[in-house]
């Protein structure tokens, strides 16, 4: 703890494999904002799933379903959105592509064990 | 304030000029996060400046020499770092380019005044 608060972890970590078509990388984190990058291949799912952090989505490449609360949103390069604190969201990509995801707070769940 | 809480505003504001080398939009934002895309044409400058504020900052374009806390950091294209609150930083790019700066709390300094 004693420097997270004034520094942030800014070497990207290694790759964790979700499943066969989604992988993901911390970028930078402190204990207040997190960066993840997020790679799809063609057809790649981010089945639903909440989490009380309040979650940002930049899209750096590719074309995205998303349904966030029930609500359909089709996002594409350079597009954004904000997910609130516990609301129901999920993707598919058929283009595949790549999401800038980042939380607030840190999702300390990501963070390789020590 | 009523459906700020659950629903995001995520249609991009129109482009606000900062100078003759840089301009901003609002991407998406709740009160909790701010999806905010900054364009620097070649010798851009963002000068030193400091809020309370946690920004995570996304190269999604070019190269930036950033100092933040006295400390000099280049980051390019796919780098991110983490500014933690109250820190001093700015950043000047030659090459120019575009930064995905996302803010906790909101920037409510830089929505348009209804």
């Amino acid at each position: 703890m004693s420097t997270q608060s004034t520094q942030s972890a800014r070497t990207p970590t290694e790759w964790t494999r979700l499943d066969e078509k989604t992988r993901r990388r911390i970028l930078a984190h402190t204990p207040d904002l997190m960066v993840v990058e997020v790679e799809f291949a063609p057809g790649g799912v981010g089945a639903p799933h909440t989490h009380p952090h309040v979650q940002a989505t930049y899209v750096r490449e590719g074309t995205f379903d998303f349904v966030v609360s029930g609500e359909p949103i089709t996002i594409t390069d350079g597009d954004s959105i904000v997910v609130p604190s516990n609301e129901l969201h999920g993707c598919e990509s058929a283009t595949g592509g790549t999401l800038i995801d980042v939380f607030t707070p840190a999702r300390e769940d990501f963070l390789p064990r020590g």
